[in-house]
């Protein structure tokens, strides 16, 4: 096979054929496979089943400061975990919140709050002309969701190898005083599996933005989810935001829903002590506080943070062969067709697959009825707009490898047989 | 002893000397007591220990419906979970939302939605010149601190023994476009204990509010909280609004908080299906949905409705001595002094104290030098103002029936002894 944008019309045209008797035989099959979202498989599931057993009808349920887990009391996650995620970050239990089981609501929530309220003391969002984020593409669409539902104006920003833009992100951010935020995955990034590299967070860190209720939303999603067992060091904002006098510039959220059970997880953010307190004064009045028999539930299990590390290890043994197995199957799917890219992540749950432009949609559609779901084309942006139409999101963890060797292979035909038709149409 | 109000200078002298001794005796015995919130006891925790076992490693998670509940899915409750509310509050499953931890949080997002979407497509009210919400006195505290919290214009309803003036409540909402919304707590009041009579409520249903996202916030918390065996009746205002044609006018409240443990328990909500799916949608963007594990563990601890009803008279054992109690001190202690009086509820978690007026502030200090602390007076009324300053909330639960009792003499010996220099004073 040569690259498709050499061949001339005849080649393509037998090319097509024989893509089309590939695609036909897959469609016989019957295939049923869903890689739609990032999920946890069963077996990463049962790696967590202990959680079930760490607390029950035995156990002293008295937190460290003798408070009764089981009534009434506590804002903002017990001390026990709050000490686990001040440990991760590197930073003190009074910038911590552990709340909720959800980070995405956590977001929106910081959201909800800018928008009627301000942030520290700022005009309320919702009263301004207009309001604008910065959204690195491709990216989270549950970030967009977000945004657009509180009727935010969207801006993409490229992304390169090593982060977003920052070019263009300084320019606009310290121009625009309507420009409010910015949606990052920095590390492993949903869905390029990019690690914002240390000057990115530098630049990030030394903003000097026109609002001065300006926002980074740093969702570390993925911040222990390594693949391999060499961590990929990412700098850490929330130190370098203080360097540059910008201490309250940056909220980040983490989440354990896809280190222990989505949904049952803990979820939480770090911030500055001013940030946090300000979050702590509108959650009196909302909340009567998280689930603590749940944080004490995950304390006793993961113990500490060295608990917690080594579950990702497990979790990484489960799902690292899933990712070989899609950068194997696409390699060779692909072959030198030359009408595709993909990224090969160090961590983080998800492959991007750029195909030829103005094929995405097609290709997606294709897969479906051969029975592969994938992620929505156009999702990894926002409103749903890929303007190339070429970007297609790979959630790799929860079909078994076969599953996924197969689908890998519905994929890139269907890749190659969109691109096929694109290209005898020009 | 003799009436207050009806004795002379001398006698209220020697009335405050008597009084005087009596309370410097409490002083002395440094008590340390607090029924500022209405929290459960260690032993009505204990009924709720089971919970903990329900669920464990070798429990299958298979939802009725297939979906494991270790994973990603399901918006709105688990089916097993929304049968069981739909059941106590005779509605689909369609009607009902179980989400989260805190029936306050539902409220607190309800209200955030209203301000800054609108409800069913009405104007945000966030973009209304002004909101107003009529608020039945004495209160919840944390209904008006979420109102106020908006910005949101409280307006005080007198309390009758049936429920909140509906002459004045259908007068002002069928009349003011700006009126958005009540809050009520039909059955057991905070504070008083009164639930609505039959009348009252079909009045709720057939009005006809001006504004047409005018909004009933039926927090339905003591529903099932009854003190004694025998049931007290409230009307099912979900039917009476449907009947009555105005469908969309209620949203219903409930949580498990004071049924197993709170914090770790289910919280959820029921209303139309038109509200119900409004909600859903915006949670699609808000939530990756409940802790369905927990929803699970409590389904395998109840098993179904008649589950829940044996664990209500269990709490009732428990806590019915404690208000016995209440009533008795009460009732000696104030003797017929006719400086007081209170509710004897027949179930819920509050007493409601009005003693003279102008001496709730100082009654509630005394108690406080005293060691007894007491819910701040005034917090029963929107922005902490009493007019009258003469409400005391007594939440009772939680402390032992000595402590309470010593807690009571020493609340009416306070009362009195704020009264006869209230008198003297005159």
């Amino acid at each position: 096979m040569a690259s498709y944008k050499e061949m001339s019309r005849q080649e393509l045209l037998e090319e097509k054929e024989k893509l089309q008797k590939e695609y036909d035989g897959y469609k016989a099959e019957n295939l049923s496979l869903n890689m739609a979202r990032g999920i946890p498989s069963k077996a990463q599931l049962e790696l967590s089943m202990g959680l079930l057993d760490s607390v029950n009808s035995s156990t002293d349920l008295t937190g460290i400061n003798g408070a009764d887990y089981r009534n009434y009391g506590i804002l903002d996650g017990i001390p026990e975990a709050k000490q686990l995620f001040a440990d991760l970050f590197h930073v003190t239990t009074d910038q911590i919140i552990v709340g909720g089981n959800s980070s995405l609501t956590l977001m929106f929530d910081t959201i909800s709050s800018a928008m009627a309220h301000g942030l520290l003391g700022s005009t309320p969002w919702a009263s301004l002309p207009e309001v604008k984020f910065l959204c690195p593409v491709p990216g989270y669409d549950r970030h967009f969701g977000i945004t657009e539902y509180f009727g935010i104006k969207m801006i993409p920003v490229e992304m390169n190898e090593d982060g977003p833009d920052m070019d263009f992100i300084e320019k606009i951010v310290e121009r625009d005083p309507f420009v409010k935020g910015v949606w990052c995955v920095p590390k492993y990034a949903n869905p390029t599996g990019i690690t914002y590299s240390d000057e990115v967070v530098r630049r990030f860190a030394n903003l000097h933005p026109a609002a001065k209720d300006f926002r980074i939303f740093w969702d570390n999603a993925y911040c222990i989810h390594h693949l391999f067992h060499e961590d990929v060091q990412l700098l850490d904002i929330l130190k370098e935001c203080e360097k540059a006098g910008n201490p309250n510039m940056v909220y980040m959220y983490f989440s354990t829903s896809k280190i222990t059970f989505p949904g049952a997880g803990l979820a939480g953010m770090a911030s500055s002590k001013e940030n946090i307190t300000a979050i702590k004064k509108r959650m009196m009045v909302q909340s009567i506080g998280p689930d603590k028999i749940n944080q004490l539930r995950h304390m006793k299990f993961f113990v500490n943070l060295d608990g917690l590390l080594d579950q990702m290890k497990k979790h990484a043994e489960i799902i690292r062969p899933k990712f070989e197995a899609v950068e194997k199957t696409l390699t060779e799917g692909f072959a030198d067709s030359g009408i595709a890219t993909w990224s090969k992540p160090n961590g983080g749950y998800f492959v991007s697959l750029n195909v030829l432009d103005g094929c995405a949609k097609k290709t997606v559609r294709l897969c479906k009825d051969a029975g592969v779901t994938l992620t929505k084309a156009g999702a990894t942006y926002p409103y749903g707009n890929d303007p190339k139409d070429s970007n297609i999101r790979i959630a790799p963890t929860s079909p078994t490898v076969e599953e996924l060797t197969e689908a890998m292979k519905v994929l890139a035909c269907s890749a190659k047989l969109a691109a096929v038709q694109k290209l005898l149409e020009q």
